[in-house]
């Protein structure tokens, strides 16, 4: 690795000579590739962006220049340009996040995993440097799929008609996560394609880009009046954004160049670049969406080097049989298909198939529309993202009492994402829609017989949340009937959990046994509306509580069950709620973050042990 | 009135012959006017939707054909329209909902109050329609504020995109409710002026509307091209839908003309009518935006009956002093700035003052990104539609301990709006994210005092959450220092209170000393981060718990309190939660929705009686 090895800052970038940036982008795929097929990460997107993060490194100065990533799982090159090349503990506990990370680097000015805030953000950052009377130039960089979500058409909105100077790159693979879907989608794919763009194109850099710096009114009315006749308008322009593209975002030159004339600008400006998702890793360019995020794989055959089951895929199946015996049922994602697990129930039902791209909040006031008119919809989600839904749970689906059927995904700890994609606040939100019944199922055969009761037998709006990954060694024998289940009966202390941390809990239980203390296990099957009754009949019994959830503190339903304790008047000597805390859990395995969180079975083990044996209380 | 009396339902509007339409509208209009001058409600909207809303009965069937109203606060002419004549009780409690409620008619097909869902509710009520082989037709109606909102453009691309037969009517008054902001209004203003628009709109309905029904595919194809050409595209045809407009909006029969043509189209139509807000009553022609949502006036004048300091008010005062000694506070509403008070900000500081239109999502992202550099940015919204910031109030602004003051305007019981308005999840959900501080003023002056700590002195998130409406007779005394204050002692119940509600709980203990009973009042003032110690040093002595919170049960203070009680293990004998429940709360004069929810100085006593004396714990 020639140059990349030289690269120890953004100054390395823009001293090379042009001529050698062919070369360090392809070192930096090999690299990628290389590192990825060991650990796993985001691939197919950060193989798409390599030319045009080397292009933004040489044009801005990101130790004061703010360069806002959307969604930001395209930021390893970036990463590597700006210090930070080890990646062999990358997405570990301790190790460099896979996200844009402003405590990890001064070169990371915002935090992101969520999609479609970057031009806000950005905007709220030019309008600071204006404010304040500072200088640094602000550029955001935003994909195709982040794009269709509306906080950024809001984002759009507002900046193209604030005239502050402020740049925005959307990086257009013209795959989002998946193909693109929507009206949006469509358009981009028709600019991409169409004759007068790639005129004007010619024309515009013909024309203007040897002028910069000093684009003199005169020129820019002319150029404006020019266009309005020569250009049908887009979606861009209409927004008060200057447009420029598309450009190969390939070609490192014209990529270069555009932004450098974007920047000098000194307005709004979209510089609209192409690029190929998967670029220069065959296995990737093949199936993209397959190298959206990986695992290890093997770098000659793409072939990944781990599959199993997961309730991912069990729910998509299960929904696919449920589908089967009712017409009525519908599935929706927001650019999850793959995710979700969905890819087989849209090849079965492709017409009950509804994939509205990144759009949370589109999609939960779609399924109230459709369950108003008599559908049974299905909106698969992860938790994390559920969050951009909260408003349209209440408002559109709880006040009318609809039944929407939301299928939670990566609820509780998720890993390596980190802490923008955990998914521990749902019970607190959900819990406080009105009407919610929310399910936690533990295992396959528990996740399929709550969807199948969700879908099939309950009304008004309700929840599955089920984790990333596979299940554990318990498996139980709910038949999701039961809002509660006992194991292990003992005087000891009253153990509460649900969901697959009821591994950790029996396991600890277990542990307790062996050494001569006698818990009893409470697994909670159906959290809201939330039955304390049978806690309560084992507190009545043992007179302590432990109860261990994946979820911030604020809102869990350990706390509902003390106040439920309370209000009954349960003598209660010692009680321990274990949970995440204010819910912010840094990345890392879901292993070493339950033992960080002390959700772990040792954990467990000794915080009982301690509850029963120590003074406190708490 | 004569005809306005003989309209019994939708068919006796389509009954009358075409030349008594503009009759109808005028008589509509007086009726509006009188009642409103006498109990408030939505005018300016109103009055600007009559003729649009006629049309629409004339070409749909409301009691089949599922018409989608966005916000709803331009409802009226339909109720009239509908069977709803009785205006004397409006908006109060067992009276009229102010806003489409399906649980009121069958003519109103879904609920309404939040902003921009309707093109997302229509397409799926669409979609229902064509997977269950149904006929209905499908229509939204939205003004072009709500267009600004992020899910309605999501809607849009998902609707263009799909081909579903729907009919979107956008009513553009160019206000939304103050004046037009942002790219999308500036836009929608070169469309309503642009030449080519108007000659468009001329050979399109001279060469096409009387050829309804049957337009011929060759004929959709000649149009297609010929406007491609024509006409430069906008935002609407770039997602894909048919557009027509812009459309005289108080010329009858030209809106019935253009949506009747909408309808028979059988694709997705956009139909662009401009209206005037406040038509035909002059003083809100004159000044719309104060006749948004209005109380009683003088009908000649237009004179508001009631003006009064309130807590809106307040509050932009306070901030524009506060601005004056911190250059780097800036202040941010969507589409609020009557509402919320800063008026007088924007004139005292107009580089200082962000409104970004109905764009929550983007307002709160927008805001976290002037924290990131430097400045302190206040975002003042209503609780209810803050609801929609909830993801970016985590992923935004909390995960990176971000200084965004929240001013949480509407907290609480808010009357009359009803239950798409009532700001009541706010505590639950603000808990729940990341270090949000919550501070619960009681009255003006400690409004006034915590808003200055919140802006000047605290960092991270922080709120500042108050209710709609003035003051009580409790003025207290707080600095906004304590996190809590404690009034009256007494040894039989600890009652616990904040906000507005403490003139309630103080009054009830009035009540109860008067009575021989002694409790003891305690006036939280800062709810999260929640210290429990004072109440639980209260409760030791005591032994009795009331909370009383104009919020929903979970998640609620009372629930954190009685957590912390027991955790404590602090002896209680018993304990009572007075909230909302569900948080479902109707329409209604706010002391009316106070005493139905046993929220009132009389309820609250006589539950401390139950308590004391009863058997009851629950």
């Amino acid at each position: 690795m020639g140059l990349l090895d030289d690269i120890r800052s953004p100054a390395d970038v823009k001293a090379l000579p042009p001529e050698a940036l062919d070369e360090l982008c392809r070192e930096i795929r090999e690299y990628l590739v290389a590192s990825l097929s060991k650990h796993g990460g985001h691939l197919a997107s950060n193989l798409g962006a390599v030319e045009l993060t080397v292009a933004l490194h040489r044009v801005y100065d990101t130790s004061r220049d703010r360069l806002v990533f959307d969604v930001g799982h395209q930021c390893y090159t970036h990463k590597l340009l700006t210090g930070r090349k080890d990646f062999s503990e990358l997405r570990e506990l301790g190790g460099l996040s896979g996200f844009p990370k402003p405590y990890e680097s001064v070169h990371d000015a915002f935090i992101a995993g969520h999609a479609s805030n970057s031009v806000s953000v950005a905007l709220g950052m030019a309008r600071a440097r204006t404010a304040k009377g500072e200088d640094y130039d602000v550029v955001a960089l935003i994909g195709d799929g982040a794009l269709n979500g509306g906080m950024a058409f809001e984002g759009l909105s507002d900046a193209g008609h604030s005239g502050e100077p402020l740049v925005v790159v959307l990086n257009d693979n013209g795959m989002s996560i998946n193909e693109g879907v929507g009206g949006l989608a469509d358009m981009l794919g028709r600019m991409r394609t169409r004759v007068e763009y790639i005129k004007f194109k010619k024309w515009y850099r013909g024309s203007f880009l040897p002028r910069i710096p000093g684009v003199s009114p005169a020129l820019g009315a002319m150029k404006s009046w020019l266009k309005e006749r020569i250009i049908p308008e887009n979606i861009f322009d209409n927004l008060g954004f200057e447009y420029i593209g598309p450009i190969d975002g390939h070609n490192i030159r014209k990529v270069e160049n555009a932004i450098r004339w974007a920047k000098e600008y000194r307005a709004p400006v979209l510089v609209h670049v192409i690029t190929k998702k998967g670029k220069g890793y065959a296995p990737a360019e093949q199936a993209p969406e397959a190298f959206h995020g990986v695992g290890a794989f093997d770098v000659k055959s793409g072939v990944p080097k781990y599959t199993g089951e997961d309730f991912s895929s069990v729910f998509g199946r299960a929904l696919t049989e449920i589908a089967g015996e009712d017409e009525s049922v519908v599935a929706i994602t927001a650019a999850m298909k793959e995710g979700t697990g969905l890819i087989g129930f849209q090849e079965t039902y492709p017409d009950r198939f509804f994939d509205v791209g990144i759009a949370e909040e589109h999609a939960c006031a779609m399924a109230a529309g459709m369950a108003a008119q008599g559908l049974k919809p299905v909106f698969a989600v992860y938790s994390t993202f559920l969050q951009r839904s909260y408003d349209m749970l209440i408002h559109d689906v709880a006040l009318m009492g609809l039944h929407v059927v939301l299928a939670v995904d990566r609820a509780g700890i998720v890993g390596r994402d980190g802490q923008t994609h955990q998914g521990v606040f749902d019970v607190a939100y959900l819990s406080s829609v009105p009407g919610m019944k929310i399910y936690a199922p533990a295992n396959f055969a528990e996740l399929k017989a709550m969807l199948r009761r969700a879908v099939l037998e309950d009304t008004g709006p309700v929840a599955v949340r089920y984790p990333r990954g596979g299940e554990g060694l318990f498996l139980g024998d709910t038949s999701g009937k039961a809002a509660e289940t006992v194991y292990f009966h003992g005087d000891a202390v009253t153990m509460v959990s649900y969901g697959t941390e009821i591994n950790e809990v029996m396991e600890a239980a277990r542990m307790l046994r062996s050494g001569g203390v006698e818990p009893e296990v409470i697994k909670l099957n159906v959290l809201s509306p939330l039955d304390p009754e049978p806690v309560l009949a084992s507190v009545r019994r043992t007179g302590a509580l432990l109860a261990a959830e994946e979820v911030c503190a604020a809102g869990c339903v350990g706390e509902r069950l003390l106040a439920a304790v309370e209000q009954e008047g349960v003598p209660l000597r010692a009680a321990r709620l274990v949970n995440l805390g204010d819910g912010i859990v840094e990345h890392g395995a879901p292993r070493a973050l339950l033992q960080k969180m002390g959700l772990d079975n040792g954990s467990l083990c000794k915080a009982v042990l301690e509850m029963l044996h120590g003074k406190d209380k708490a």
